[in-house]
């Protein structure tokens, strides 16, 4: 495993073993069972490179949780955080704030066309708590659609709205309906490629939308590129198609982009791809990398001016936190100056799809391969041309093998995601591809 | 108005205006209609006071939204927030890391016995979405019992908990019922005081819960003393008698203390008042003074081990935030250090509840004064013996008034919230009482 020189400035290396001990003794921690966790210390990043206190070091594929686009610690987003902490840490949504103004901008000018204001928040979760309720108060209806393969976030609506297993428990909520997205490795409508595929699965929204009444679904709520799912970009038509059905029925299109916004497909925003303008966009994660909890909704003048003279009955302390929006002000600043969301394209053009789709060619278990920018997952399946996803053992042991040679991944069910940060230069893109394929080569996969 | 002699190092007068255009321009705001909003501007603070970008002060009566508990720009919790953005500001929850580690070890040892992990999430609401997923989980039933003239926040489950009228458009979960808390100053029971309050009180609510079926109910949720909906001590029997029935049906006791906690009433936590242990304490705003969004679940053993093998089906990106994590090891290292509890006691005590007692003698519009530490509320009243509230046109002429005389007051419905920070000193609490004074008395109220 690569270790760094020395643990760097102030890092000792006994703080590994009080980090874990300080954590088993107190942090209860999402989505585990908590007896026998053993969480990674980290002490440090730089870039795409972490480390923990003894100076173990990693390449990072994951992002954390897909959020750290911009890289650890960049330097610009690190001081407009402490410049903005050394002149007014926090106020409350109801004040004005030069930081909070400045970071609407930005947001509206970087998604384009189709938004007027955006309402902040402090993650995804209550983005989409806040774009449904939006959609429920505009339309006067009350169901709200949204995909089998999703993840929406973990609070009383949005996790009722999730499509994977994490709903289950957190039936909550009323007023939720699932549909199937298309995905032609998989499919769930006997098609036979992405033109059938699509056709098929905007019929089945459709027949969905009527089987339960047009007129009570406020919103249909989709990841423009499903991201915990699998990373999933849907055939070219399939959003256009969703556009249109959308109007036809006068219900609300909120696209979600907590995940795949802000650079990870190497455009500003994933449905810029797909020609399509949504009414809501909700965002986390990239707007600030995570820096400091951030969240919010892009929202469609229509939309917004159904609240001029009514009030928005929704809200949060920290609605607009300053430190958040000096950090999505360097954030989105970097991002420009330094063409991240280009490097992104770029990357996953030239080095990432090119590099993995050599793997699937060297690698019987390597099933399928989608993807774009620095979104990217590797479907690892048991039986070479069928679909039958590898075990669970192997995956924690490919996991680990990963781990051993220094590359920090994102394993998930039977999938590798490739998500580094958007700032991923050639080089590392490679160097983390070639750790994959050694893993593989290793586990005789 | 009182002024600042210069605008301050880097202030820009005319960053008002800018701040304020920005704002109009792009910024969404919470619990509001959103045409005719001229929000304050806020440049800067230190301590109790705050001020705007071209020097104009006040002296701070409400702690922003009764959260900024340590004061503005505490310079150990500043210093702590750029020490950590300097070495890594942001890790994933499933990782260990020391800010966090020693976060739930000092809120721990705060909260005394019967505690023993913490969870940690992005504000208050998304604190009791978890509070009401681990009690619904860890009973097996559903319902979820709260007050009227309650807030638990914006989020989904949340929301519908809620006690006031924020809840009505915002009726997406089931599961959720009210009933009324002690209020002996506007009985529901048709009490002779605060004695008979109490009793009455507890049959309420064990007839509520054998009305609605107790092998239905998952928890009782409430805030130790209700904040927004008027800071309203209960009477000292109230909670244990509620603690008694919790324990005699089966039922999760969950304390809301995201306005109460950290300070506000003079105690780390309101409960350490009453003599009662929760099951689940809820928090945020205070912990860190809302330096950096966070919140979280104090969790008995009992719930705890309820997911040491079962996966706890819960989480948010930024769960366990390192950079909020050590704003909040710095705030209560320095709440402890400096005694900052005990002043919000002793202030409380000595100086704001004596003064507020001569003001209800000196004005006929005072119709009712509660409250301890730094968490207090005056009733305005038109009918001096009565409790008619004083009608909405004169407490915006109030709150104009006292703004205009240099103070940043708390006002809501028919009350004045006076809770400066509780870093507030003797003379300083005695200056902004001095204004109420003169500004009731300008108003001939
Ligand atoms: C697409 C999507 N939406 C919403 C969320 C929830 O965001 P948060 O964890 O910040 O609440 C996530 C988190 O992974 C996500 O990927
Ligand atoms: C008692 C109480 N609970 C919960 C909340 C919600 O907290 P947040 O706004 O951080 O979601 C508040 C906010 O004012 C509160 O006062």
């Amino acid at each position: 495993m690569p270790t760094t020189a020395a643990a760097g400035p102030g890092l000792d290396p006994d703080d590994n073993r009080r980090a874990l001990e300080l954590d088993r003794a107190g942090v209860f921690h999402s989505w585990s069972a908590q007896a026998e966790l053993s969480p990674m210390v980290l002490a440090g990043g730089s870039g795409c490179r972490v480390w923990d206190y003894a100076g173990t070091e990693y390449l990072d594929f994951s992002s954390q949780l897909v959020n750290v686009n911009i890289g650890y610690q960049h330097p610009r987003v690190v001081a407009a955080i402490q410049e903005q902490a050394a002149q007014l840490v926090t106020v409350s949504p109801a004040t004005a704030n030069l930081a909070r103004g400045e970071a609407a901008k930005r947001i509206l000018e970087v998604a384009g066309e189709g938004f007027s204001r955006v309402f902040f928040t402090n993650g995804g979760a209550d983005a989409n708590e806040n774009a449904i309720r939006m959609a429920r108060l505009s339309t006067g209806r009350d169901t709200v659609l949204s995909q089998y393969r999703s993840y929406h976030g973990g609070t009383g609506a949005a996790i009722v709205a999730t499509g994977d297993w994490r709903r289950i428990p957190n039936r909550y909520a009323r007023g939720h309906r699932h549909f199937f997205g298309p995905f032609a490795y998989r499919s769930e409508f006997w098609s036979d490629g992405e033109e059938q595929e699509c056709e098929r699965a905007l019929h089945h929204l459709e027949r969905t939308i009527q089987a339960e009444g047009a007129g009570t679904i406020a919103a249909i709520l989709i990841e423009t590129i499903p991201g915990t799912a699998g990373i999933m970009p849907p055939p070219a038509g399939y959003l256009p198609g969703v556009r249109e059905i959308a109007d036809r029925y006068g219900i609300v299109l909120i696209l979600d982009e907590v995940m795949a916004g802000f650079g990870r497909t190497g455009d500003w925003f994933a449905f810029h791809r797909y020609g399509v303008t949504p009414d809501l966009v909700t965002f986390a994660k990239g707007v600030n990398s995570g820096y400091v909890p951030a969240g919010g909704v892009l929202i469609s003048p229509r939309i917004a001016e159904r609240f001029d003279h009514d009030v928005y009955p929704g809200g949060l302390t920290y609605s607009g936190h300053p430190l958040a929006m000096a950090a999505i002000v360097a954030t989105i600043d970097a991002m420009r100056d330094e063409g991240i969301v280009d490097n992104a394209a770029r990357v996953g053009a030239e080095v990432i799809g090119p590099a993995l789709h050599r793997l699937a060619e060297d690698h019987p278990s390597v099933g399928d391969v989608r993807g774009c920018g620095v979104f990217w997952a590797i479907e690892l399946v048991a039986d070479g041309d069928g679909a039958e996803p590898l075990d669970a053992a192997t995956m924690a042991a490919l996991k680990a093998e990963l781990l051993g040679r220094g590359l920090l991944p994102f394993v998930t069910a039977n999938r590798i995601h490739v998500v580094p940060p958007c700032v991923v230069t050639a080089q590392e893109a490679a160097e983390g591809i070639a750790i994959i394929d050694a893993a593989l080569g290793a586990l005789r996969l």
